[in-house]
């Protein structure tokens, strides 16, 4: 008998009539003599109903009410989902976020989980119930309800999966495992079977949007296997984790890109020590996720200074940053929202010195200009124009051969 | 300075548009100089689509998760309400049932409060803030989600009220008081400034349906001045409080009636000690609430015993009747649920010997039949057959000299 958490997104529980297909493969599941913890999130379509109402109201909600108003949508789910189960003869029971005790610190729309009460839990799954759990929200020391940001279930999954030292932790979603490419783009990208944290990190940060880089950076930091399914069709997804499970690590594993990113450069800073705090601490204390850092080597005692954030953040940050330069005597501000960010990823490439010669070659090859570059062990990213997406991505895809033959 | 409580009932609060205006009326009554905390419905309609949903999976989902279902309703309320003040510079704050800590018994659907725990909101209300509560709903011993039941947002708001020992509560709804009469039925109803909690206790449990029976029971016993207002238009509504307060007590106060009751009876009852017990011990089992009951004197030591229930608890309590007397070995069971129960009340009968004589000439010159009878202290009640609902009410209103000239 294995613990296995399962997490359903918006899709899959979108209509009640999904809902209860969910509740099919979860029975099923179950009849395999397994205990069960289902994470749900909202019924797709549920969170920009409410917060199109916010909206109605205010064009700034305060992030506090927000949380309080956007945890309805999982809490439906929760009790439809579980009264499916019971309907089937499946013996369950609902958690909100607050009633689990999912603590997380104070930072409303983005905050992060502390730690997991289980005993209750634990009690019911004991009783033979399967738990179904509120997604993407917690509550913080003082009982205010809190919520994870955008995609936070796939983190609430893995946390639990995690407390209740769970043996694996399966995402389902609309998309039946991870690929090479996104399949939209790249029309022979091929389903992987395997993964490592690492790479799925980096695809995840990068846009795949299959998984959230927290949920993932969680699962990695506890050892706790990962799988990425499809709701709607039969297959066994995408394995992530460990590289020592994953003997066959391929040199490159996939190509991602990421639209959802705007570039910022400070023109003309002082080449001083300092000067990049100076320049992303006000950034930061607006709670701006800063991705990709560039800046060259000075000259004339000048530098160029050069950010990327998310394209939700590109006016405020654009705001701070003006603000910065008249501080630190920079002579512009410069910004572009039109790019996308391009990355090569693999394990393999640690000990290979060859990838980036051949990705500045595939894309020299196509004149497609790059703009930015920043590298880690396992990837390899460039920024270019929005333009060169699809171009960019399906070069690159055939220059590692990872195509379907 | 006084400390007032503001309930919105669906309807008040069915639209962003009527939120916003709710919230100017609250505003207003701050820039007055008063602490308030404000109690809400679900949006009107919210509670329905709610109900739909879980309709589509099954007919008879379980108590707890409809509980966990329901709540999201109010929950949807107070975030956007709390928004809609904030946007107008009013500094306030939401709170759920459990955040409140109402707690309840364990029944589910239509649990009771046993006490609610206020420092949290006392602290909130001396920081200047506005508190806005969720109606409706609170929590088991177990942190269960629990709610009141229908209507229970007015016995959350009393139930505020005594907690914080507010100096008024005020319901504001669709109508802009209590009526001599349904105005949709006697054209020429009036509106009542001032009423007994007695007699609202009987206008409302008979179908009055401008609060609910249980806010004003608690609001008697705790001596809660309340007030029935429109939330759409000014005036100074009906003000509910105790006799002593209500020196113009008249005789009669006015005519309810109730169209939500069905009668069953049970023919042929041996008549011997016990014998309603047994009948009606397993219809309060099953958690349906019992109205009128009437016996008659015995005849060859059998009898006929009637009772009335809500008509939404008519088929259950029928089967459970069918089943209760084959034991007790009763001749037949009957029902009928084409009736309506209309009642005079009035502190005023309590000396007057002469009121059940008018009402029963009353019917009599129009030729309907009464069905059952039961009187209290300041109310007579007749059960007639629902076709003679508006004839029986104006008829009455009339004999009683009501309306206005």
């Amino acid at each position: 008998m294995a613990l296995i958490v399962h997490k359903y997104g918006g899709t899959s529980v979108g209509t009640t009539e999904r809902i209860q297909l969910v509740a099919d493969r979860i029975v099923e599941t179950k009849k395999q003599g397994h205990q069960i913890v289902v994470v749900v999130s909202a019924m797709s379509g549920e969170t920009n109903r409410l917060l199109s109402l916010a909206k109605k109201i205010t064009e700034s909600p305060s992030p506090r009410e927000l949380d309080v108003l956007l945890s309805t949508g999982e809490q439906v789910t929760i009790a439809l989902l579980t009264m499916a189960l019971e309907k089937k003869g499946c013996d369950a029971v609902s958690y909100t976020g607050g009633q689990v005790q999912i603590k997380t610190d104070s930072v409303h729309n983005k905050a992060r989980i502390n730690n997991i009460e289980v005993t209750r839990v634990q009690k019911e799954l004991q009783e033979g119930k399967v738990v179904v759990v509120a997604g993407f929200q917690g509550v913080d020391e003082n009982g205010n309800i809190t919520t994870l940001g955008r995609g936070g279930s796939d983190t609430t999954a893995v946390a639990m999966a995690t407390a209740l030292n769970a043996n694996e932790c399966r995402i389902y979603t609309d998309v039946d495992g991870v690929y090479t490419a996104d399949p939209s783009v790249v029309e022979n990208a091929q389903r992987l079977s395997c993964l490592t944290y690492e790479e799925m990190l980096e695809m995840a940060s990068l846009g795949s949007k299959v998984l959230q880089t927290r949920a993932v950076e969680f699962a990695r930091k506890y050892n706790i296997n990962l799988r990425v399914l499809s709701s709607f069709k039969e297959g066994s997804g995408t394995l992530i984790t460990n590289e020592e499970e994953n003997m066959e690590a391929a040199l490159i594993s996939g190509i991602a890109h990421n639209s959802d990113e705007a570039k910022l450069t400070v023109i003309g800073v002082p080449d001083k020590p300092g000067i990049a705090s100076l320049i992303l601490s006000p950034i930061a204390e607006a709670n701006i996720e800063v991705d990709m850092i560039v800046q060259n080597v000075g000259l004339n005692n000048s530098t160029d200074f050069t950010f990327t954030v998310h394209r939700n953040d590109y006016e405020k940050a654009m705001s701070i940053l003006k603000e910065t330069a008249k501080i630190i005597d920079a002579a512009d501000v410069m910004g572009d929202n039109k790019i996308v960010k391009i990355s090569v990823v693999g394990v393999g490439m640690r000990s290979h010195a060859g990838v980036a010669r051949t990705i500045f070659k595939a894309l020299a090859d196509e004149k497609i200009n790059i703009q930015m570059i920043s590298t880690s062990e396992i990837k390899v990213s460039v920024v270019v124009d929005e333009k060169h997406l699809e171009s960019g991505v399906r070069i690159l895809h055939m220059a590692f051969g990872l195509g379907k033959e």
